[in-house]
């Protein structure tokens, strides 16, 4: 946020540190599949997605992925991308009973099936992680 | 609705009565489903949607799936669910052709494309349950 | 649905009467503020809407109405809709308190938000009709 | 929009006949398979859909296109609809990199997961014409 | 979660205690004002929402609001229900700037207009507070 | 999308100059009302919404605003950012007439409702540029 010049190369480099730090390659993988098709895209969500709003400040890696849990489970259909943040909420130390509380609490403001759509996208990423079945259950 | 006290165990099997009622295999697939992972979530979505509110007089079993399927053709991403409930309209009495028609009636409030999906929801169960082609089409 | 041949007009006058059917002046009302600025879409949902779908045979007046409830709760933003079917539904026969059920229904499927804003549309229709407080509140 | 009496057989026809010009083997795909389950929903597709309404002038078929990938965008759970429009975008002039530019634009609107399920839906187009990877890309 | 029986009253009062500990005097109103139209509805907002699932362990009270406030800011339309859960996050130690930085966060997700209400509804909000401007603006 | 390096200010007077030639006053008015609350939210509609992909070419202004009016309209609850770019649409040569036509395009996507309030915006915006009763109507 200074006002420093940056060219257009720099401010991807600084997204995709960003990127690197939240994300295994499943978050990788999407910036990829966009090479032959949408690069523009591509470089977007890294350069202003993550190189933008995602590196400021005020909220910390955990905070952030909370909000985003909450944004993707309540849009629907947005599975494939609920998928990449359960994996990166792992990541940033989010605990699996923690993730599946968020969408528990979910059933409140949205009701119950968009809670279930994302168990399933939760289960699909921790049976990938080895984490099934949970303690707790 | 008494005041009678009930222990999380008697909600929980009141609530498994009433979906036994409505639902074949489909609907108590998806609480066993959630068993290894987000057992909580299927312990309220008995006790409390089953248990508390589908339980409640005012509206018979037949008015309550179409108020349902209507709710789950206009929210999108909720065709899983869509199975579950076309399944339980039929086991409650609504025929195929009545839940065709609460769909083609949904493309005048919601648009085609949910129309679509919805009716791709009801062709898996009606195949499933042998009903395809129907009589009037 | 025969293949009698009927001009726009006549589609138009047989939608009409099926709108005039279910809703108060604040049925008309919609279609006549459509005048000055889109009196094709004022056109379209009288003849195709009313007299195209809504006129068709295998729901009855009730089932529809339940079914529209349903779709406008969960599509959210269409609250102004949402009272002329609330008014449509008590012409057609449901009880306020059956209207309320519905949306108290539908917390499960959509969430409280969603129920609550369908509660704020029928507060305004019913104290409208005279009909606050509820006899069971 | 003229007074002249048309059956509905007729209403059917002239909207085919929109149809054919936008579309390829998918469009025509969808109404077909509505054939054994809601075929009045296939027919109303054609009739008032392309019958009534995308055949109106004021806006043409590239215009109309563009219209129709930002709606199927925004809602989100529209993808195989969104399939066929590609296909009909791509049929009446516009180009794929065009299509893109809607996808990236959508990001400003509807945030990224939205941009990329409709990118995901392009991919699986444009695969199929031959058209990857794409020239700028 | 234990297997103490408890009754009707005793779980509200459960909800109520956990609902007092979040919000001021607008969570409170939400629920009276719904006694003379829909009283179950507010029964089981503080019952089952309140007392059975916000009130779990597992995510600490600005963890859960932080959820919150993703899930009502995708969810579109939701602003009443956005300003109260504003006013609970002040509550629970939020600072006006993280909540603006979810807002802008959530602009990645879903786009400008979503963000955008949002911030409507915190400027309402802060203003009650007297925090307007912000230090940072 | 040169490589040449651009300091913060520099991208936001290059995205404010391509504001400035699609908005009136209504487009100002959204970003100055950020001042006070969120003004780093304010700084990213401007320098990335319009500077970095609204700039773009590829799409011509129209194109970019019937891309625009789709996402809007089928989103719900965006009411108030679809009246600026209703106001956006007539400044790049859109006539009323086919702003409406847009509107009843929509409603075979995503049904009546938000057709409706999308009208309901146009006329808002029309009225206030003293466009009504439109011609045709």
């Amino acid at each position: 946020m200074s006002d420093t010049a940056a060219t257009r190369e720099e401010r991807f480099a600084s997204g995709m540190a960003v990127l690197d730090a939240m994300h295994d390659a499943s978050g990788h993988g999407v910036i990829e599949s966009l090479a032959d098709i949408a690069p523009e895209l591509g470089h977007q969500i890294v350069a202003w997605g993550y190189g933008d709003i995602l590196s400021r400040p005020g909220l910390d890696p955990q905070q952030r992925e909370l909000v985003t849990l909450g944004l993707l489970t309540a849009m629907g259909g947005a599975e494939a991308q609920l998928e990449v943040h359960i994996a990166a909420s792992l990541n940033v130390g989010l605990t699996p009973e923690q993730i599946i509380e968020v969408f528990l609490q979910s059933s409140v403001y949205c009701g119950f099936p968009r809670a279930l759509n994302a168990v399933g996208a939760a289960r699909r990423v921790f049976a990938e992680h080895g984490l099934l079945p949970l303690p707790e259950a």
